[in-house]
């Protein structure tokens, strides 16, 4: 088995990959984006692809809902949670705050650390790097001239690095969700605690339109837990949904909600069901009566009967 | 074959029963009541039963709307639609509207002549008959003391009676729908123009109850061309409802629709799918792409498709 | 102050009359029909006019829904509930229900007993009459050939007549709803535990026209108790709706369900607000945050400040 | 009058700043990010900013949607819409793509490149910069070793780079909204062609609550150009939502949809009425007859009428 994920080693994205059962003795391999990630899986390079989904500070990562939704169809397997948190690395001989004038980390790691860095780095300027990996070793190279990287424990751990600083992200419990990815092929079985993720391209834009796909799920007692809008590229106000729905596609009602979808929006793409991480208030338990798999499965037998009667 | 009717015979039920094709090679029998008319085709004692089912003008007939809602399973299989149009009869010897000063007739039939009456027979008397027929019937009776009747035209050219005015009624333009009843068998093929007739109890009374139940209609795009509320009986404020919706059971939306109906409310009743007569407006041919039984089956293959793949 | 009521005397309406305060010290005029007792109060000929509007057992009473939908406005200040119980009363010598083979009683009363007589009195005759006081007097009349009446306890006990049998209603528990109808003018005062009466012309029969009625109660909160279609008499198919709505106009959500109606279906008629009988498991105590009259107000002043501010 | 905006000189946002009446008369400041920016308008070191918040191919501008969602409040009074359309810019000596092997610029404009990059600079080595326009002028700078930079043809023209390629965007069409913020004070005039723009926490994760607030809109016609979750930060799952709908807070549907929005989720933002650039096919011209302002004045005029007759 071959794995990959977004690299490279030492991200958060390495740490959620190491949760998953009998990864540690199966083949890793770094890739340098989402992208490049999926298309490995797309070409059988790699079986399983981990990628970021969506973080509770910075919401839906935009370059994994994209990739995800077009191109050769990929199927989500398994989620994986991981709390983020960041420290402070500088280059050796560095040692307190006030030694350190330039800080390189990504974007977006720089985005949940900036108040902590302008309060307790006045005057800092900033260097963006690749990733924040790419960022902290990138102290380990004499030709970079920066002082300080943010980054993930993990890389730090991994390398030694003089860590000034831990928990310095401005926003304390932040969480990133990953997907495990692969070809299409094996539904995980229902758990009684699982969520689907579907692609819905919005049919067009009279008022309702996206309501008439909410709909599918909410007449049937399907609660959504995430839902994203990306425009499709084409023009301002041309969107699609990607929407994580509450249930497996084995249960009827779930079954009924995308056959719903699929009539209205006949591009939705099924991205897969797998076992939710973390209870749901909404699970199994509490669904309705008239929304349970019996209901459905008398329903349909009463059809069935009537329909048998035709002259 | 034989075929009971709501008699005696010349009233609108009968003119009804004579227009199904066929009707006049059969025997044809005559029932004191909608009630007695549908428990001899329970019984086996009659094939089928002609019933009124709604009049543009008095509304739903409540007798036929509730004996067919409860006890042993019924189904519609053929409508019919008659003008209502009413004339004044009256006994041998009177022959100017000034010499009635008494009418009588079914209360039905004077409710919807009331304003000619009262416009044309100041000061007239009214007394109420069991039936129109019975009515205009009585004034060959000596026995009986009042003027004139009013009463269908069929059963005034049946027996020659002295007619004094034609075309009485307060609405013209007047219309009863009959509707054709057997024990549950075949149901009538679809013509692309049909109807289906439920019943469905309301489930409980929280706010949107009803709205539930439409929803199933409306989310799939099926028009309802009536519907009445009916009392259960049980307590003030307890409700069931007669529909009529376009559509057939073998089109998949409807049958999708009830289906919904089913889970929501399982005491539903099905009572028959059947040509509508009359050009309906939202007919099967301006059924919107997503609410064909193209998109419905390609719906369900796709969703049958995702779960062949469960692991 | 003059009260009318759909008379004769003795029948179950001047029994709903009598729970009225004050009406004991006031002129009691019965009226021979629901029309004419409403257009003596249109005429102010009275200023009260008590009439059925809803029966647990046989349903929406159609005479009053109609005749208070048209014609010039009226309104609903009260409302009224009598336990339905008839009684079987016989001419003078007649001791034993053996003796009984002609009854006679109005068609609603008949109805409402059909089974006990069928099976206490086999083989009778039925004979319509005008109302059930009058099938009851009409003993007598010595001219009269039937046997027994089927009336309510009031006339009977009114003229000590012979009762054979009490309660032989086939439905036990059955109540008549009543309302008090006057002019437009002063509308009673909210108590908590209030109904709003109107009349909706359905606009027009898209698909959802019904429920785009409905949605103005049930997206404020608003319960419904009573909803009865009615013919408009102009063509099957083309109908209004009588709809009682738990609530006071005085209520924020109700106005604003009202004006919602409004625009959808400028036709509507206001029939009143005023307190409901029996405690309403949906009174104003459990109306949501969101629907309180606070809540409408924040939000109107919230726009209002905002609109404040226009360049 | 100050205009800020987000820069430096040179990047799609001085584009469209430039496309104000009379800011070339006005003093321009660039700011060094979206918050920035915005916070020199809430302190009054500027009266207007200028920053992206929509790109069709990226979607939604997270670090504008967030920062306008929450702290003192602003108002939109504004937008531009920009075509988005990317240069390759070389350093001097530098004339054909085969002597391009590293590559500037900032991670957006990347993505948007990225498969021209691919096609047309095989093996490149990507370089992230702080903005376009930064890793453009960065080729002027003799310690930086990339030789090639992506960037707005304004900047290139502005300081005469030398341009190997235009066009080089992956999606020809792209578009960039901007918009225009003020602190709240003058709402612009309705022109009837006008867009809304609210924020809207979620209130919480029933089955439905999306639809809730999506149906304040759809039930009054008001449709929605655009629709973005963001989350809260709070945890995965709380979301607000950013939404543009078509019209203005002058007309009546889109107050009575705020009303609606503000019960529901009281913690509503109103982020500003203003001009829609871009003739859109919902506008105020084709509003239905019931969603009109003559509408909610007849049905606010005659509940006021009603509610005036209280007892």
């Amino acid at each position: 088995m071959i794995y990959t994920y977004l690299g490279p080693a030492g991200t958060f994205t390495e740490a959620a990959l190491m949760q998953v059962p009998g990864v540690d003795a199966a083949e890793r391999v770094p890739s340098t984006s989402v992208n490049t990630a999926l298309e490995k899986v797309r070409s059988g390079a790699a079986d399983f692809a981990m990628v970021p989904i969506e973080n509770s500070v910075e919401g839906g990562v935009s370059a994994t809902l994209d990739a995800i939704a077009t191109g050769e169809s990929l199927q989500i397997v398994r989620e994986v949670l991981v709390p983020i948190t960041f420290v402070l690395v500088a280059r050796d001989g560095i040692d307190s705050l006030e030694q350190v004038h330039t800080v390189s980390t990504h974007g977006h790691a720089y985005a949940q650390t900036r108040h902590w860095c302008e309060a307790n780095l006045p005057g800092h300027d900033f260097l963006p790097a690749s990733s924040t990996a790419a960022g902290a070793l990138g102290l380990l190279d004499p030709e970079n001239h920066y002082d300080a990287a943010i980054c993930a424990p993990l890389v730090a751990e991994q390398n030694s690095l003089n860590i000034l600083r831990r928990g310095i992200e401005d926003t304390a419990g932040a969480v990133t969700r990953f997907v495990l990815v692969s070809k299409p092929g094996r539904i995980p079985v229902p758990t009684g605690n699982d969520k689907t993720t579907v692609v819905v391209p919005l049919p067009d834009d009279h008022p309702g339109a996206l309501m008439d796909l909410l709909d599918q799920f909410a007449a049937r007692g399907v609660n959504l837990s995430r839902i994203e809008s990306r425009p499709t590229g084409e023009a301002l106000g041309s969107y699609f949904f990607s929407v994580d729905a509450e249930g497996h596609i084995t249960e009827a009602r779930m079954a009924d909600a995308l056959a719903g979808l699929h009539r209205i929006s006949p591009g939705v793409r099924f991205l897969g069901s797998y076992p939710s991480v973390g209870r749901s208030p909404n699970a199994t338990a509490s669904v309705a009566r008239h929304n349970t798999d019996e209901a459905f499965a008398e329903a349909a037998a009463w059809v069935a009967r009537l329909k048998a009667h035709l002259g």
